[in-house]
């Protein structure tokens, strides 16, 4: 398996599209098969969408001969693009399903709250001028923590039958420097759902929107109860888990 | 005054030239003179050079009108390119000026010490593979501490006279990513003293010089004696600090 990190903007989205449109996943598949001189492919843990960025997204692959890994590692980071590196190869067991196995997964959400924005986080980060009420947001966000059904948290082409996750933790940070960051895991995550869910804490954070209806939109499964989907370039995945 | 910052990847340096040269302060006189609608120009704490950010640069300037800050700071942020910006805009006294009465200047300058550069650090810190002793640069750095005479450690192109200056903090951190921040203040620095000190300081880390080497390079006063300058992009300009 190896972890991968990537600067999501030039991407549309991790998964490998027809027609040659620019993905990580189609990156990763041309450097791989190259430096392994073999036709590779991957499942991956996360499929994050177009402009979302990770510090931590898992792959694993098969390979038919074993690896020098510190020398496949520098081969593989000199040949892929400036926005996409990898940083730890591992061996792992055949049976090894990065998506299936994951027992675990953090995405974080970074928003600058201040009067300008700052020419380092402009591509990964959204501005919010308005002071935001962190203690109230901290409260919304905790009526997510467990068992919930997110049927009103997902976008509406979310397939998923199954709209039940556990959240395991979901606090809300800020910094000195005002960056106010989201961090989130769960067992999984439905489609668009951390972008949704951070996006309707911020109407709590700005007065727009009171507690009650959070739990409203938990008990009635309508994505329409819930607030707006905030942009993808201030969403990490930061972290994937696994049952040992 | 006014507290700016930018990514200086794509400027030929912060200081103005002749002939259209793509500066920070070309682009700062631009926009100011604009949204003030006069003749702006300015003073400025630190001359960075080509390639070189900044978290906090202070400049200073005059004009005839009475300013609608937070306007002001709006106005200016959204006609600067992306990669500058000003965080704030303060009232001082007509004598004040950036560079003259600015007492304590900070830098710091970022080294990935891993197998691969990080995606987000690539455009802002220098990469070395080899495993740094960060115990003994420790000891190295604290050699340059109090008032020394820094004329090995600068340029060739130095014009100062008086190469001594006062080493208030120079401090080496190291996060749990593996990034070590050489954090230095000084009353002021000379040309291209902090890249110089930090070469010489890995130097150190990676066994290719002792620490007795740095005390004969701080007495001889011949640049060759001290180490390789590092590249610009690893350097940022953090505070600035004025007596009140």
């Amino acid at each position: 398996m190896a972890v991968v990190e990537y600067d999501g903007t030039g991407y549309n989205g991790f998964q490998i599209q027809p027609e040659g449109t620019s993905t990580v996943q189609g990156e990763l598949i041309r450097v791989l098969s190259t430096v392994l001189n073999e036709k590779v492919n991957f499942r991956y843990a996360g499929r994050t969408d177009a402009g979302v960025h990770a510090k931590y997204q898992v792959i694993n692959f098969k390979n038919s001969r074993d690896l020098d890994v510190p020398r496949i590692l520098w081969s593989i980071n000199s040949l892929l693009p400036d926005d996409i590196a990898v940083s730890k190869i591992e061996k792992v067991s055949p049976s090894f399903d990065a998506r299936k196995n994951a027992s675990l997964r953090e995405y974080n959400y970074f928003v600058v709250n201040k009067e300008y924005q700052s020419v380092f986080l402009k591509k990964f980060s959204i501005l919010i001028t308005r002071k935001l009420n962190i203690r109230l947001m901290r409260r919304a966000a905790r009526i997510f923590l467990g068992v919930k059904d997110f049927g009103s948290f997902c976008s509406s082409s979310c397939l998923s039958c199954n709209t039940v996750r556990k959240v395991f933790k979901f606090i809300i940070e800020k910094t000195a420097d005002d960056i106010i960051i989201f961090k989130i895991t769960a067992n999984s995550f439905l489609y668009n759902m951390v972008r949704i869910l951070v996006g309707t804490i911020l109407e709590v954070g700005i007065g727009k929107r009171n507690l009650k209806s959070i739990s409203e939109a938990l008990e009635k499964r309508d994505r329409k109860l819930a607030g707006k989907i905030v942009p993808a370039k201030g969403l990490f995945l930061t972290r994937v888990e696994y049952l040992r």
